[in-house]
């Protein structure tokens, strides 16, 4: 059965917000290091508005800002790209701020009741935590292992609380589903004190998607989220997969950083670690250079010259040997990582879940990953495979396949919003409130 | 059902070595870097000998040749111990000899038909190969990978070629046996041109145990070899797993050298490639050092202080905390291989074979790995699983378990000398004959 987007969950309740207008918007947030993504979300009931995009932040002549929002008589999105100078991430902020007000409303930035964030990494911090000195301390901390992108959601975080003095500001971090791993699946196998230390550990990432992966696909099957077990497969550009034992993840594929685990677009997965060092002593090169090849010249692109996955199918389907490679090469670690997670789960898979870009659109990719599984429980139907494409979700499996297989598009903003209201609306935040 | 050890296979026949004796001999070496084992069979049939081990060679004061030999009338075996000189293999190697001459067969020199190499590294080499100056450069190519064992493994050769001028050589490569893999089980994500300029890919380790435990279980399944599926996990102080298909190996959980795949002694196994360059710059190492932390101070020893799984045990049952997540991480380890071949497999899996110092002998492990299993069609009987310890064979599975749980001790040196009879009974060596 296909339906067009998945139905919401239910809106948490916001019973400790007081005296807010009928009209409260959330804001998500989303920084990169040059970047801003942002989106709206109205929050009774929790509805997406507008959302978009500022790049180039510091290159004056080029910044851009592209948006679109939902026609409010339902029809074709609106649509805007702008050049607009900005030199920070907070002048990007203000920016957009005032975008919106000229082109949606114009008393938007009072209506704002809370900020949501995207923070990579929150190192073992297991939940979204109100923003307060303790937790940006945490933010900082946790640079070490995401060097690029805490830096920038950190950015992120001081424009907003600049330009919201005294809104509530929620971190959402990737790494937070992943908290509730055991230690036998976080730990490696290297000296102790590396991680006592040091830290050193798995931490895993793409969390807030796995989250709502695993929450939609208990309502899918009609079972409260502490009793599904799924494999969860989120595949885009970069990509990871996680056990979920009772709703909550006990392994994920992605380990201190996302390079670890599947092929990616540019990443190398796993790889021999005795491979590392002898390419840094093979090459030359530093280990900086190294990390760089690894992060960025690796996975399908290094093995066919392509990041880009439909680009790969289509030279393989002409023909072309190392295409064919890298999609062969990709296929069979999805496989060995629902294996791996199935035995992690002793067998007791309710669902496998498909998502993100190539997850939601390639039924070729799905179908090449599921093929041969009926031994393990796992039968798909051909005809629901290929229509669950372009943002429909459905139920793939044949009526006597004993685990569900799913393609769930994901939600990754809505997913911030919902957790940024449980935060802010229950005030059980993990690292104390911010002084309003 | 338990049986004591392993029953044969067919002996190869050897009609290609014309005028042999009927005491012709075969003698199986495997050099390290300061020792030499040794091992003899009778020929027709295939019957082990003395076995032993020249230790400590250059160390002139301190050299050791251990050995042992099945007593004639079926008694005790026989032991020595001798302090004996040797500055290099060959002469460790002539040292041997004349303790064989005074000991055991005073003719055993010129018995000697053939001498079989454990050779560590053969790059894609698939099969045994008749030493001659073709191989000899590969091995000696292969270094690059495997820089201890292989130059180790060339002093055993040239050793041998010195004291049995004329006489067959072989070298078996614990590599061969994975040469089957396709590529996209042994290419890695990361530029294709490291593959090509550097020959940088997953090789695969201990392919003498696994094929010998494959062949071994063929035979307890009744089965011919090629229409076996079986995940073999060879367990030891390094440890790995092979999927094979049809008699084949189609993956395997260690790499381009050892360091890769399951918990072991003193080797990380998989980790993120992101945690080796971390190490590299957060504590300052180089990368020999960090190569030397990776193969040497991690594993069981680096999370738990002891590289001994059998300290580890009894220091998790007296409720030390680090000894359990030791274990834990190894049963968890195992289970994800088991899982992730089974899926390589497509759920085909008729036998599932442990093996090794650890998979022979800790029921315990054994038990943990395959608790939860039943769901994967694999259930075992804990009372057989108890009694197949200590070198006995057995098939510890229930009798409604669809796969087949056995036990096999493993002997690389009886698969070594079936090789190397393979390929000097039948000439069919890949690298052509040596000169005579």
């Amino acid at each position: 059965m296909l339906t067009s987007r998945p139905s919401l969950g239910p809106i948490p309740t916001r019973s400790n917000i007081s005296g807010t207008a009928l009209q409260s918007k959330l804001l998500v947030l989303n920084a990169g290091s040059s970047s801003l993504k942002f989106k709206i979300f109205g929050v009774e009931p929790l509805v997406a508005g507008m959302g978009g995009m500022f790049d180039r932040i510091g290159d004056s002549a080029n910044c851009t800002l592209k948006a679109s929002a939902p026609d409010p008589l339902g029809g074709k999105a609106r649509k805007w790209e702008l050049k607009l100078p900005a030199s920070d991430h907070t002048s990007a902020l203000q920016e957009i701020l005032g975008f919106i007000s000229g082109h949606v409303s114009g008393s938007f930035s009072s209506e704002v009741v809370a900020v949501g964030h995207r923070v990579v990494h929150g190192l073992d911090i297991s939940a979204p935590v109100l923003l307060d000195a303790v937790a940006l301390d945490r933010i900082r901390e946790a640079a070490v292992f995401a060097p690029l992108h805490n830096p920038a959601g950190l950015q992120g975080i001081e424009a907003a609380q600049r330009v919201f003095e005294g809104v509530p500001q929620v971190a959402v971090f990737d790494t937070a589903f992943h908290a509730t791993m055991p230690p036998y699946a976080y730990m490696y196998g290297i000296p102790y004190d590396l991680y006592e230390k040091h830290q050193i550990r798995r931490y895993g990432f793409h969390g807030t998607s796995h989250k709502y992966l695993v929450d939609q696909a208990a309502a899918m099957l009609g079972k409260s989220v502490s009793e599904t077990n799924a494999i969860t497969c989120h595949l885009g550009n970069g990509s990871s997969v996680a056990a979920v034992l009772n709703g909550r993840c006990v392994d994920t594929s992605m380990g201190m950083t996302p390079l670890e685990g599947l092929l990616m677009g540019t990443r190398c997965g796993d790889v021999d670690p005795a491979v590392v060092l002898h390419i840094e002593s093979q090459l030359g090169l530093s280990a900086k250079e190294t990390d760089n090849l690894l992060n960025k010249k690796s996975g399908l692109l290094g093995v066919t010259g392509s990041s880009d996955l439909r680009a790969v199918i289509e030279a393989a389907q002409k023909g072309e040997a190392r295409a064919q490679l890298g999609l062969d090469m990709l296929v069979h670690r999805i496989k060995k990582y629902i294996g791996a997670y199935t035995a992690v789960l002793g067998g007791k898979v309710d669902a496998v879940i498909f998502s993100a870009g190539i997850g939601e659109n390639s039924s070729l990719l799905r179908g090449l990953v599921l093929e041969g599984f009926q031994g393990l429980g796992m039968e798909v139907d051909p005809e629901l495979n290929q229509q669950a494409v372009g943002g429909r979700q459905g139920d793939i499996s044949t009526p006597g396949s004993r685990v569900k297989l799913l393609v769930i598009p994901t939600d990754e903003e809505l997913s911030i919003a919902q957790q940024t209201l449980q935060v802010v609306g229950t005030g059980s935040a993990s690292a104390g409130a911010i002084a309003a």
